[in-house]
C-alpha cells in the first residue's frame, strides 16, 4: 500500500470508532503522512446559545483534525492520545460547514506536536478563518490503561 | 434575587439555548457567582475509539464551565465569547459521569480569566483527576456580530 | 513612508525601550506590516542548568516576535498588550543563535492572534526548529493603567 | 535527609547551574514535594517598554517553578524538561518583586502537569495577582541528547 492509502487506512479505522464524531455528523476527507483533514456541517446538534458552531465543538474537530494528522507518523503498532491542546477562536459561524486540517510541527518518539487551523465554509463558498490550534500528542501502545500521564514515579 | 439565584437564572437561560449540551447531555449542577459546575454522564455518544470519554466532550465541558463561571461576573447586559483555552488531560475513563468546574480567577471589564477542573466519578464513587483547563473570555454584548476579534484595525 | 519603513520605526521605537531584551542581547531583525523577526545570540546569560538555551529566554523571544508583529497591525496611537501565549518546546540547543518570526494569523480591533516559529541556527549554519507559540494580545493605549484585562466589572 | 531536605538540596543544584536566572537575580525561597517558590526582584535587567516586568521575565519565572516542582516529583536519575506551557498576563507592575509558585497538578512516570500562580509584592507589602500557567513536563536522562521530543520514529 502506499503512504497515503495506509495512513488513510489507518486513520478512518479509528475514526469509525468515534462515537462522538459519528454522532456529530463529523466527516474524514483526508489523511496523508502528517496530515488530516475533517469536516463538521453545521446541525443543531453542534450549536451554543446564539445558534454558532460550538466552541466545544470546533475544538473536538480541531483534536482530532492534530491527533489524526501523528497519528499517521507514529510507530505502527501504536496509537494516539492528547496530552493537550490550545485552541484559538478567531470569528463564529453558522450554516455551511467547518473543516480542520491537521499538520504535524515536529514528530519524535516520546511526543508529537501538531498545529491545526478550522475554516468556515459558507453555503454560498466563501471561506473564512475560524480557530487555530497548538496541540502535544503521546504515542501509547494499543492497550494502554487509560493513565495518560503514565503511573506515578 | 440573591446573587446565588442570579446567577443559576443567567447561566440556566443561556445554557438551555445550547444544542451541543442538550445532544450530549449535560446537566447544569451549579451556578452562583465565580463558579458553575456541569456534569456529562458517558454514553455512547461522546465516546473515542477506544471507549473512553473524548477529549472533545472534555473539552466543551470544560469550556463552558469556565464560560459560565465568567458569565456569572459579566456586566447584565452582556454575554461571554471564548478567546481561547487550553486544556491538559491527566486521565482517560469510560462509564459513569465527568464533572467539570470552572472558577473565575480574575474578572476586568476587557477580559476574564477562568480556569477548570474536571474529576470522574464512577459508579462506585470513586472521584478521579481528568483534565486542567485554562481560559480567557471576553464579554461581548447580546447582539455581537460573530467577529470574536472585533472588527479589523 | 512606506509601510515597511512605519513598521520598522515603530517596532524599534519600543524594541530600545526592553531593558530584559537590551540584557539578553536581543537583536530586531526584521518588523513591517504582520510580521517581526528578532534573533538571541547564544551567551551565558541565557543558559539553563545543562547549558542550552533556557526555555524562559527562548520564551520570552517568541513573545516579543508576536507581540511586536501584532504591533504592526494596531491603530497608531496604541500599543499592544500580551494577554497569554502558549508555547511548544521542540528541542534544546547550544551555540550559535535563536531566531523567532512573529505572524499574525488574524487581527481585530480587540483582539489580535499571532503566532511565532523559533529556529536555531548553529555555527555552521545549520537551522533547526526549536518552539512554536500562540499567543493573544489587546491593543492597549499608549498610558494604560498596568491592569491588563480592565477594571473590574 | 527528610524528604524537604532532599527536594531543596536537588532543586538547588540545578538552579544554582541556570546562567538565566542568576542574571536575572531570580532567588530559590522554597522547594519540597511537589511544590518550588521562587523570586525575581524588579530591576532594569526584566522592564518591557514601559517599564514594568516583562512578559517574557514572568513566563521565565513561572517555567521554573513549574519545572522545578515537577523536579522533586520525578525519579532520583532523571531531570526534567518543559514540553509546553501557556501562561496568563492579569495585571502589569513595577517596583517591588514578583513570587512564582508551582504546584504539581499530576505527576506520572511519562508527563508531569503542574501550574503556577505569580504575585506582585509592592514594596509596602500589598499582594496582586500577576499571572497564571499550566504547564507539561517529561523526565529526562541526565544526559539526555538535547532533542526534546524523541527521536524521529
Amino acid at each position: 500500500m502506499n503512504p497515503a492509502d495506509a495512513s488513510w487506512k489507518r486513520v478512518q479505522e479509528s475514526f469509525e470508532r468515534q462515537g462522538l464524531m459519528r454522532h456529530l455528523g463529523v466527516r474524514l476527507l483526508q489523511a496523508r503522512p502528517g496530515l488530516c483533514e475533517v469536516a463538521l456541517p453545521y446541525s443543531e446538534r453542534v450549536t451554543q446559545q446564539q445558534g454558532g458552531f460550538h466552541g466545544g465543538a470546533i475544538g473536538a474537530l480541531a483534536d482530532i483534525a492534530g491527533g489524526y494528522a501523528g497519528l499517521t507518523m507514529a510507530p505502527e503498532s501504536m496509537e494516539i492520545s492528547t496530552v493537550e491542546y490550545k485552541i484559538n477562536f478567531l470569528a463564529a459561524f453558522d450554516g455551511g460547514e467547518l473543516r480542520a486540517i491537521g499538520r504535524v510541527v515536529k514528530a519524535g518518539r516520546r511526543i508529537i506536536v501538531t498545529s491545526a487551523e478550522v475554516l468556515h465554509l459558507a453555503a454560498d463558498g466563501r471561506e473564512s478563518q475560524c480557530a487555530v490550534m497548538q496541540q502535544t500528542l503521546v504515542p501509547v501502545s494499543k492497550n494502554y490503561t487509560f493513565n495518560l500521564i503514565g503511573e506515578p514515579p
